[in-house]
C-alpha cells in the first residue's frame, strides 16, 4: 500500500463528463491499495470568470476579498469530484483549506503554506475515504481565506504530499510528461523517464512550461516525488490508461547509467535586452545601474560589462548589457531613465527580438566541453551569440530571436538527444 | 443610531453593475449613522447552475457535498459585495457562515439555523466596518458546510437580524412591498403599510411569493421587525431613493386605526383534490386515509367528510374530500391505492382544476360575519364553493380554478380594499 496524491488540472475539472473521468482514474489507485487524497484546480475558465468580477467590483480590490471570491472555483469541482467518487462507489469526502487546515501566510493572493494539519485527514484516509482537496486555497491564523496565487495548484499538490509523507504525487496535466526540448520545435524530442528538481527548476524558469516553478522548488525541499503525466489521450478523449510519465526526483535517484550529460535543452523569448552606453568606469557604477532596477522588483538575468574604453582626455567608459523579463521592459527603462543622473549613461538602447536558448543537465557538472560545444555548434550554423550567462547545470546564450527554433534543433542534435523517430 | 440588517435577493446581485446600485444603496445607510450588516444571495441563476452541477455528477449527491459547492455562490457575492463597498470609501468585510460562525444543525441542504456568535462581529461593526454575510448557508458543530435550503438567504437575514438585535431587517425583492392582494389580477390592491407575522404567514402559505414562510415564523418567533422593499425602479434601472415598503411587524405594532378588518386577499392554484368515495363509517377509517400520506410526509390541507349516506342492506359509508400540493398529487394516488384495503374506498377520483382563495386579516378575531360575507358575495356571482377551511385569522375556500380571479376581485372589492386609483 502506498499513499498518494494525485492532481487534476482546470481542463480535468471542465464539466461534469471530464470529472467523472477523473472519478474513475482516481478509482483504479484505491483499487490498486492505495491511500489517495486528490488535489483539484477550478474549472477551466472559472478562475478568470470570477477574478474578472473582482475587476469589475473594483481595479484596486482588497486582495483578502479576493480571495474569498476566487476560492470558490476549487470549493465547487472539490465537492463534485467527491459526488463523482462516491457515485461510483468510492467513500470520498472534500476538505476545504479551512477545514484540514492549510495554514499560510497573510499574503493573500499570493500566500504562503506553511503548517498543514493531517490528523482528521490521516483517520479518513485509514478508514478507507479519499480526500478530496482544493488546490490553490489555505487559511490565515485568524481564519481568513488565502489563495496561493495563479498556478498554485501544483504547489498546493506538493505541500500535501509532503505533509502527509506521499510516497508520489502525481500531477496530471496537458501534456505526458517532460521533453528533452519542445517537441513541436524538435519533432525527435525525447520524453525524459526522470530529471532531477534542480533540471527541472532550469527547464520551468526557462520555458518549459509543465510544473510551477514554485511547486518544484518545494519537491525539493521536501523531497517529494513528483510525477508529470497526461490527464487525456486525446483532445476530449476520456482517459485511458495512463501512460509512465516523467518522474522528478533527488539526483540520488538518478543512476549512473541514466545519467546524460544534458537533459534537455530549453528557450525563452520573453526576455528584452538593454544596453547602457558610457556608463562612467569607476567603482560603484555598476551597482548604480541595478539598485533602481532591484527597488523596482525587476529581475535581471543576464549581464555583460564590455571592455572599457577610453577617449582622448576623458575618464575611461563602458557598455552594460543585460536581460529583463519583457512584460517588465517598460517600467525598466523609466527606473533607468529616472536615475540617468546617479548612473551617468550616455543612451539606453532596448531590443525585444532576442531569445534565451539553454542547455541544461547535471551532468556537466563532471564534464568540461559543454559549452564550448555549444559555442561551436552555434558558430558553425552562424548564429551570433549576444551574451552568455552559466550555472552549474545550465549554460544560457542569447541570441536573435528569428534563430530561435535553428539553434534548438542543431543543438539538439549536437549533444545526442535525437529519438531514433518522431516523438 | 440603528442597528440594520439589509438582505438583497439574486437579481440584485446579477452583476458587478447591480452590485454597484447595492453597495451605494448600502451606503446611504452608513451615511444616515447606522450600523449595518448585509445579507446576500448568490448571482441570479448561479445556484441553479451548481445544482445542476451536482445533479450531473450523481442524481444522488451527498448532501454534504452538495452544501459545499451551492455555498459557493454566496460566498462569491459576498466577498464582491465587500470589493463594491470599499472602492466607494465604506469599510467592509465579508464572514462566511464558518467564519462568524451560523450554527446549524446537520441536516445538509435543508438545516435549520442554531446559535450564531456575534462577538468578533460585533467589534467589527462597533469599528465602523459594515458586514457583508452569505445568506442561505451556515456550518456544523463539527466544521462542515451547510445550506438551509432554496430561499433561504431571507431566513439568514431574520436569524442575523435577531442574533445582532437589529432594530430593523430590511429585505431587498423583486416587489415593492406587500399588496392586498396580487395587482396583476387586481389594479386596485393597494401597499399594506403594515402586516402583522401572522398575517404575513398566511398570505405567503397561500401564494403571496415575497418571502420565504420560514423567515416569517423566525421573525415572529424572535419579534424581528422585517420591512420588505423594492431593490429596483424599473427592470434595470440603478436604485434610486427607496419608496416606503411594508412592515411585518407584531400585532401589538398596529393601532386600532390601522387595523383593518381584512389585510388582503390571497390565491393558490398549486392545489389539488382527491376524493375518496365511499368510505365504511366507522371509528378509525378517517384516520386510516391520512395515515399512510403523512408516512409519505405529504402535506393535506382542506378536509370535509361528507354526510353519510347508507343503502339499503349495507353498512353506512361517507365521502372524503381533502387537497394536497399538486406537486404530491401522483405520490398521494400511489400511497392511497397502496392503503386501498386498510381504507376500503370505492373510488378515488381527483382534480386538479381547482384554486384555493383566502381572506386574511387579524380583525377577525373581534368581528362575526366575516365567513358569511365571503360565501354571500361568491354565491351572488355563482361560484361554487367545493370546500372551506378556517383558522383565527383566514376563511379560504376551494373553488373551479377557472374562478380565481373572478372571485378575488369581488372579495377585494366586497372588503372595501379597493384603492381610489389602480396600484
Amino acid at each position: 500500500m502506498a499513499r498518494i496524491v494525485m492532481k487534476f488540472g482546470g481542463t480535468s475539472m471542465a464539466g461534469s463528463e471530464r470529472i467523472r473521468s477523473v472519478a474513475a482514474r482516481v478509482k483504479r489507485e484505491v483499487a490498486a491499495g492505495n491511500q489517495v487524497a486528490v488535489v483539484v484546480s477550478a474549472m477551466a475558465g472559472e478562475t478568470d470568470r470570477l477574478v474578472g468580477f473582482c475587476r469589475e467590483a473594483s481595479p484596486l480590490y482588497d486582495p483578502r476579498e479576493y480571495d474569498v471570491v476566487v476560492a470558490a472555483g476549487e470549493q465547487v469541482t472539490s465537492g463534485l469530484l467527491a459526488i463523482a467518487l462516491q457515485a461510483i462507489g468510492v467513500p470520498a469526502r472534500s476538505w476545504l483549506g479551512w477545514q484540514l487546515p492549510i495554514h499560510t501566510d497573510d499574503a493573500h493572493a499570493k500566500a504562503r503554506i506553511g503548517e498543514i494539519d493531517t490528523g482528521a485527514l490521516d483517520a479518513s484516509l485509514a478508514a478507507g475515504e479519499v480526500a478530496v482537496i482544493p488546490g490553490f486555497q489555505g487559511v490565515t491564523d485568524d481564519g481568513r481565506i488565502t489563495t496561493l496565487g495563479r498556478g498554485g495548484s501544483d504547489t498546493s499538490a506538493v505541500a500535501m504530499a509532503a505533509a502527509m509523507k506521499a510516497d508520489r504525487c502525481d500531477i496530471y496535466t496537458d501534456v505526458d510528461g517532460v521533453y528533452t526540448t519542445d517537441p513541436r520545435i524538435v519533432p525527435r524530442a525525447r520524453k525524459l523517464a526522470k530529471v532531477t528538481y534542480e533540471e527541472m527548476l532550469e527547464l520551468a524558469s526557462v520555458g518549459a512550461k509543465v510544473l510551477q516553478t514554485r511547486s518544484v522548488g518545494l519537491a525539493m525541499k521536501k523531497n517529494v516525488r513528483v510525477q508529470v503525466l497526461s490527464s487525456f489521450t486525446g483532445e476530449d478523449a476520456p482517459m485511458a490508461d495512463t501512460l509512465p510519465g516523467t518522474m522528478i526526483v533527488g539526483e540520488e535517484e538518478i543512476t549512473d547509467v541514466e545519467r546524460q550529460l544534458i537533459t534537455g535543452i530549453a528557450h525563452d523569448k520573453n526576455e528584452a535586452k538593454i544596453t547602457l552606453t558610457a556608463v562612467p568606469d569607476k567603482p560603484g557604477a555598476v551597482a548604480s545601474v541595478f539598485e533602481p532596477l532591484a527597488a523596482a522588483n525587476i529581475n535581471v538575468d543576464m549581464i555583460i560589462q564590455n571592455i572599457a574604453h577610453q577617449s582622448a582626455g576623458s575618464a575611461s567608459a563602458t557598455d552594460v548589457t543585460f536581460t529583463v523579463p519583457a512584460a517588465d521592459l517598460a517600467r525598466s527603462i523609466e527606473a533607468l531613465n529616472q536615475a540617468r543622473g546617479a548612473i551617468g549613461f550616455a543612451d539606453l538602447v532596448h531590443d525585444t527580438r532576442v531569445a534565451k536558448v539553454s542547455v541544461v543537465g547535471v551532468g556537466m557538472r563532471s564534464h568540461a566541453g559543454v559549452a564550448s560545444t555549444m559555442f561551436t555548434t552555434l558558430g558553425a550554423r552562424g548564429i551570433n551569440i549576444q551574451a552568455i550567462s552559466t550555472s552549474e547545470i545550465k549554460v544560457s546564450v542569447l541570441i536573435h530571436e528569428d534563430e530561435t527554433e535553428l539553434a534548438v534543433r542543431v543543438l539538439h542534435t549536437a549533444y545526442g538527444l535525437d529519438a531514433e523517430e518522431a516523438a
